[in-house]
């Protein structure tokens, strides 16, 4: 069978990586709203790839946000539905200059493709799809298959829910099948069984009406840049726990046997620092950097920008300073309630000296996924054959919001079959996808169909 | 005596005014590289009028920047000598919109001169050679008066203190006299005797080699822009002191007498919240506003950034964190000590999860006029007959580095007799001053003269 698949691939390959590469040369970046026609350009492109790999039907659909592709084959009204969900759009790809090729013009270096996308979420996506291409070519598909590709998963799948609570029939299914989470390693395969959830805010302190001389005021007026970095501050205390105040009540702790687990995860500290050149790791105390890396809430400031930024020097007392911040939650901590005592939080440091305002800019819920799900284990199988090792059952610390949208709205539960690698660099310059990867992780979806029934 | 100046400045003042006008019609916009010629024409016509207003010589001398005007007037080697600095370049005339006449095209409207350079310099200058002139024009000048306008003071006076040390026997002097701050008010009149200090740096705060995904990282690495703003945190402390040991070392508590001086000031503090929208202020603790914007030192973050800063929300751990950060110094304080020990102390405190580096970019030493200087007597003197009142002694906020620079360079005191107010909007839309400061200015420095012996 793997070597029938093998066939396939080597046979088809030029022609499934020109289809990869009109995907990636679609700049479908949802953060800039100056791509707002890369956006149904790409759906567009989707929708025709779909219908090309052997869907019955394919539609690029209209949403509240980016349109969404649906794309369908039923082999046998009475068999199981697989729905496999998968996201368009790319985050932005600067600081550019690091690039070492175009992001946008995907180039092949070293065994991998490297471009914008060409893991999260265009690489993955496509693996699920050219899996399902050999499935029907080959008259192998068992199952129905339904595809629903968003645009908007970058920016926190804001039209998403809507649209499965108006298309719940549609969108029926036995379960989900992701590609978009990573793997421990490539010779270390894993399947994701939790995800963090997200809580996003942007921070905007404003002290006087204007730029002040830093002479003239400075030492009587508050500087809003001091004020805000002073309330950040006071976020994670140096044991690096959360001070909210009850931003933990609703946090489980990590079971014994999980986390014995994890501490039998082969994991090089010294290396982790090395790739990322760091000398020392900061955390909550208690646990370990796998532990808080996926079981456990983090705080980050993701951006923050105030004041004269410009080159040399100069002196000013600004009038504004702003930040944005986000946590990772872990399931049971709902985003709704940690995002509202959050804001309540910073607006209570705040001292008189300046105006606060905390904006939440978007939230999700962590998931869990049972290992004695039937499709969880059809997934270990795929990854047993493809890898030649049985997968790990791990935490991973992002999050997909929708993920836990789906089980919710629509109570299916979801299944994330991830062939990422940590040295894919997704959001970061130079992202990219091992060609070994990409081939192992088509065998591994084949395999699941085979097994899921 | 006031008497014979009023009449002999209502004779010639249109005269003046012409002579003036033909100063501020030269647009020496020193920061911008477009105007470079129109620097050699002002400072031309600088030399001119002073060999008009009586001066026994007037050259335009090279410097590694823009030309230098130096002119000089002898009456007795053994008399004491006066040097007048001024500056003849002008600040950007931006934003045009908001002017209500010409910026360079001057005008006289409800008793006011309204161009760019009205009062900061051209006009303050032309205050003192205007008084020079009648000094000399009635054979009442008893003292060698020399003058030095340079045309960088606008851009930090970059080539001034190399002039002064390849000149000193040129400007050898018992006294600076400069015209360039301003008084409390229009009936309020006053004189400065201290200036803020300045060191500024910059603090560039690395954490991983690149971007990271705060999902995947987030909880197990230190976040660049959360460090940066833990350590900018903890250089102010709750009541508003500077936190760098040493820091206060060379502070001279502010005697009770300018205290008691500086309370009677008036000053209305709801007012001046209310002119810049803020609620409430903040500062060192035990010390008034007056004082904390005039004779304490300072510290503000002028700018900082890092990670993502566009629309929308990336959850993104970032590379690196950068902020500008600068304080105000009080007399005494060596801004090279400061420097040092600041940038030590932020080392001291950062944490080995990152990389932290502080770059000096630039300062500036404060400075103190002693009230017991013959010179600051004739200048309050001076002050006295022309507005009526004895000028308060008053510190401000500000640095004028070059100040500080001659007092070492040189050997030599300034005596800052400066006529502006607040409402002369210098480096602003509408730059003015009104004919009724500019008369009185003349008197006061013509009785400055008269009193200094």
């Amino acid at each position: 069978m793997i070597m029938e698949i093998k066939k396939y691939i080597t046979e088809n390959e030029p022609r499934m990586l020109e289809e990869l590469f009109s995907l990636i040369r679609i700049p479908s970046i949802s953060a800039k709203p100056e791509h707002h026609d890369d956006m149904l350009a790409c759906a567009r492109r989707w929708a025709q790839l779909l219908l090309e790999a052997g869907a019955d039907e394919a539609f690029v659909m209209p949403s509240a946000g980016n349109p969404i592709v649906f794309g369908q084959k039923t082999v046998d009204p009475k068999a199981k539905t697989v729905l496999v969900y998968a996201h368009y759009d790319v985050m932005p790809a600067e600081p550019l200059e690091l690039w070492k090729s175009q992001p946008f013009e995907p180039e092949i270096r070293d065994g991998h493709i490297w471009a914008r996308g060409a893991d999260d979420d265009k690489g993955q996506s496509f693996i699920q799809v050219k899996a399902f291409e050999y499935l029907v070519k080959n008259n192998l598909l068992n199952t129905n298959v339904k595809f629903i590709f968003e645009g908007e998963e970058e920016i926190g799948s804001p039209s998403l829910e809507g649209f499965c609570r108006e298309h719940k029939e549609l969108l029926k299914a036995d379960v989900i099948l992701v590609s978009d989470t990573s793997m421990l390693g490539a010779d270390l395969p894993s399947l994701t069984t939790g995800l963090r959830g997200l809580a996003y805010w942007e921070i905007e302190v404003t002290g006087p009406n204007r730029d002040l001389h830093s002479g003239h005021f400075g030492g009587a007026v508050a500087n809003p840049i001091n004020v805000l970095c002073q309330m950040i501050s006071q976020v994670v205390d140096a044991d690096g726990r959360i001070t909210v105040p009850g931003f933990y009540d609703d946090v489980e702790e990590v079971p014994q046997a999980e986390r014995d687990m994890i501490a039998h995860i082969p994991f090089d500290e010294e290396k982790y620092k090395k790739a990322i050149d760091v000398k020392a790791l900061f955390g909550e105390k208690g646990y370990s950097t796998l532990e808080r890396n996926s079981c456990r809430p983090s705080f980050d400031v993701c951006g923050i920008w105030g004041g004269y930024t410009g080159e040399g020097s100069k002196t000013v007392l600004p009038s504004k300073a702003t930040a944005k911040v986000s946590c990772r939650l872990v399931p049971h901590q709902d985003h709704h309630k940690i995002s509202q005592l959050f804001a309540d939080y910073i607006l209570s440091i705040a001292p008189d000296t300046v105006k606060v305002k905390v904006t939440p800019m978007h939230g999700g819920q962590g998931y869990v996924c049972p290992i004695t799900l039937p499709a969880y284990q059809a997934a270990e199988k795929g990854f047993e054959k493809a890898f030649g090792k049985k997968p790990l059952a791990v935490r991973r610390g992002g999050s997909i919001p929708i993920i836990s949208t789906f089980e919710q709205v629509l109570g299916i539960k979801t299944v994330l079959m991830g062939f990422g690698l940590e040295s894919n660099a997704i959001h970061s310059p130079n992202e990219n996808i091992p060609l070994d990867i990409f081939r192992r992780g088509i065998e591994a979806v084949v395999e699941f169909y085979m097994n899921y029934k």
